[in-house]
């Protein structure tokens, strides 16, 4: 039985706690969070206590860190927590700045915690099986990968301005995906982005709509289309393609009803939104963290997954401001 | 080359007539219709010349009939063509009539010309694929058939009339259809049918919607389920489930696009009706009759196949009306 | 918060009492099973206690009891629920037998209880969907109603011999659908019968395979299909047909993934059985159960929807037996 | 009627004048070849005579001119029906040779014929949809454009050396539809090309693997992917992405039949290639054409934009030589 201590009581919070309570190997002891009632409203639906950062990491009791916190709180807590000893899993990213999460890296790194990083569509039941084929040869060797994410509406401004920008905040999770799939990192990396849904994005000087080519040094593809907001919600595929065949993965629908009438025949749509599209993702996700512990494991996606798609998403966004190709490596 | 004398120059005759000019092996030579005009403009338009039947069945230069005249015509045309000796392609039904039906198919077989009846779903290529995969053992025995065949709208009401009813008119296809799968004929009839869409058709004392269940000796069943109307157009549909798995030819849309929206996912309708949905098995259908004539083997369906069919129809309008199963064979 | 008593500890009662686990509003408070170690087991997982039927029924502080012991014991249990005046979710069937059925039905509607029949089916988000559209108009007055029904395999033979046959056993989900979707009782049933997946199930008098049509005095027609073996898994669809269109709830398939290749395009199977397909429909069924008690709404499916499907049951068993329909109502 | 002179008798030349066959109000005249026999085997087919390029161009029997000969034959023979001042339908490309492509296209409207370009996709059923649908507004104003298309298997080495590489001989057409769809030019072109499938084709300097992004001055985006193979067949699909939602079409398989066994669903693969999958458009093309000839509105696809596709494809090829986005315009 690991004994978690949680930073966040938001939304993200709420589901990682649920999944601690589903799973028979864990338990949630302690919520931090800088808005106290949120944290005893948590606390108090899982029988956990409310605590403070310092005692809840000094405490004996708590085997594990699961941090839910705002972005600009993990890379503090990270390290926190590697001085606790205690493993930790962290919600992406590690931080908007590459010095500063290498620097967290390496704190971590020396006290030789455990690391993971909360890159759930990893553990999507159909991307992970779409991996799963790719490793196992399905389509023989992987020559062009296509992404497409696209969120069903835009975020609050007020979120857009801290985010870090199009690429760092929402491609970066499709940047972790290019990588995890295509076993190779990639050499270069171009973008081309446009502010098409929400003027007042662009007016913050970040982008809206962009699509990332990246290359490998083998010669493999990879494209990235990302919107900040889609009609029939959220947009989330994926097709690998190679020499013998093509793997796609496609959106999970709302049910499997289809109606056939006088205007042609109307499945259901999407699932909403991440919350939906990606519960089964974050449950999968909370159980492989406990596996790891288990088996003593390295953790994937690490840390170091966190930096990589970080210094992809840099890139991208100097390519997308200076209309050329960015070498990365 | 085989030349044709074709006797009908309207709606089904205008697709055989533009079928024989597509084909190299085929030529149209003489055209037959009550309607003068109509024959006159067909002959016109593929390079034929107009007739009276008995000057066309005498004429050495015609090699083969193709009957597309009128239900009621059917069968004096196939005896005057077998008495000419020539190979008849006949449009389904032979006759509505049982012992009509039969007498004819005597004098075919007296005469020994090749009679083959135009039961044009058998040459539709995603029925005649399903066939060939459950003959090629594909999903191993075939235990229960399901055929969905829905009109888009029902017929004019003078046309019902003379119809012969919903099972002679409609289900014969998919009796045809159903006997070809199976590999076996029904041994029982089970009929269930109302008048749901058109009360006038009610009144004339036939029905719109009906499903009808078979069972064959062996204990394989077969359900077929008809509705004069459907709002999304012709429903044109076959499953066979067997001990391996279950193979279906489903609709074929009017194009491969899909809007995804607010609404949902709306992919287009079925192709309209049967001119549409069925112009490749027309065409398949008289280059299997020319290939037939050209081999020697004998054809099929054969006239013996519209027979058969014929009985169940007659079967299950009688059970229909009476409320019992009905035993054939 | 309702507290429960659960009766029976086997493979559904660990569904149900995981679901009660789930559910805020729901504790489980005691278990019985005549396997001593299976309740202890499971009590121990949800921290409840184990206990014996009549000590149970009786404690004050057990607000609602669930059934999910075998079949046999439905009917008392039920009748001692209700003496003690507790609500009942009871799994389905109350019986197999109808005079024993109604029986139960007395005693619980003398006592005045709440009784809910555990038609899982009907909360099938699929299914559910359907049904709302359905009763919305989407599709105008239903006329033609599709269900497929088939087990990936036959259970074994022990429990095909005290299971009162497919038609009682298997087909009886189908039954309660068809009720709940016409919206109408129906007044004839024809029931077509073979062995044709196991022959053992033969010999014990019972058939594997079946087809039923259910006729309605509006003229509406239903099918029910089923197996007891599907090669590719378990296999539930609907289509409902009506005069403005048609709606079909398909399989919900493992993953969204497919594979194009040389061999054609290949997309996963459905969910591998009950527990899996209709993991949501008893979670769902659990929440509605627990809302009707907080409303004080009369429970659906309630008792009486459990002998009605039963009633259908017995005379499919004697259509299939005797060759004839059956009238019911 | 309009009478053709038809150059070319190889693989396109015959899908064009079975085409014309087919056409009510248009018939093969004259056809001209290198090769004799199959310039003689075509004229016998459709009744047709032979002959030489500048007799048939002067004939006043020729009503316009169809050029399905080898590319480097095409401008010239433009230049001179130009000045024989006949309409023609000439196949893609006008020239591999922007130079010549222009000098071409001057003499062509200093004669001042009409001259259609043979982008045959722009016609196929699914893609003219998309297109209509688009304009009418659909998915309100376009964003994003996908277009993938992949060739079931790399063309002859001998051919690849000729053919322009890559962009110029097969995505030319993709350029094509980028520009009708996008209803923009685009402004910036950067490729990322590879050879992954055929090292052979890499050793004459050429690619098989190609992503192209193209942005347009308003900021929307286009990608199109290329690959000389498909394991599963010709892959031709295009994906436009909008404020109001997305428009797919995707391929076209061979027949709607699928097969669900122990290992999944399978489906029918796409059509095999172009020959099959654009049939209906090569027949819709001459159609067009053949309107434009008797309205007298200018073709469309023109001459005028097989130049701009050709600038496309060289600022392509310089792109994925030189690793830097090319503007054009």
């Amino acid at each position: 039985m690991i004994s978690f201590c949680q930073f966040g009581a938001g939304r993200i919070g709420q589901i990682h706690a649920g999944n601690i309570a589903l799973n028979p190997n864990a338990r949630l002891k302690t919520v931090v969070d800088v808005n106290p009632q949120a944290a005893q409203a948590l606390a108090e639906r899982y029988g956990a206590s409310v605590g403070d950062p310092a005692t809840a990491l000094a405490d004996p009791g708590v085997d594990a860190v699961l941090i839910a916190s705002s972005t600009e709180t993990h890379a503090a807590l990270v390290e926190a927590a590697a001085r606790a000893k205690k493993p930790v899993l962290c919600e992406k990213p590690l931080d908007l700045d590459r010095g500063r999460a290498e620097a967290c890296l390496a704190v971590a790194a020396k006290a030789g915690i455990p690391l993971m990083l909360g890159f759930n569509r990893r553990f999507d039941p159909n991307f992970s099986k779409l991996h799963k084929q790719l490793r196992d040869g399905r389509i023989g060797r992987l020559e062009m990968l296509t992404i497409t994410s696209r969120d069903p509406g835009p975020p609050p401004l007020d979120y857009v301005k801290v985010s870090g920008g199009l690429f760092r905040d929402m491609m970066i999770h499709d940047f972790d995906m290019a990588r995890w799939l295509l076993g190779e990192e990639p050499a270069e990396v171009f973008a081309v982005a446009s502010c098409l849904v929400e003027p007042a994005i662009g007016a913050t000087g970040d982008f809206d709509t962009a699509v990332v080519t990246l290359k490998c040094a083998s010669g493999r593809i990879a494209t990235i289309s990302n919107s900040r907001r889609a009609a029939y919600g959220y947009d989330q595929r994926i097709e690998a393609f190679g020499e013998k065949g093509m793997l796609q993965a496609g959106n999970v629908l709302e049910t499997t009803l289809a109606f056939a009438g006088e205007r042609g025949i109307i499945a259901d749509k999407p699932l909403a939104f991440f919350l939906e599209r990606y519960a089964l993702a974050y449950r999968a996700e909370l159980e492989n963290f406990l596996d790891t512990l288990e088996s003593g494991a390295p953790p994937s996606p690490s840390g170091e997954d966190g930096l990589r798609a970080l210094i992809l998403a840099d890139a991208a966004t100097e390519s997308a401001k200076t209309g050329k190709p960015v070498r990365v490596g």
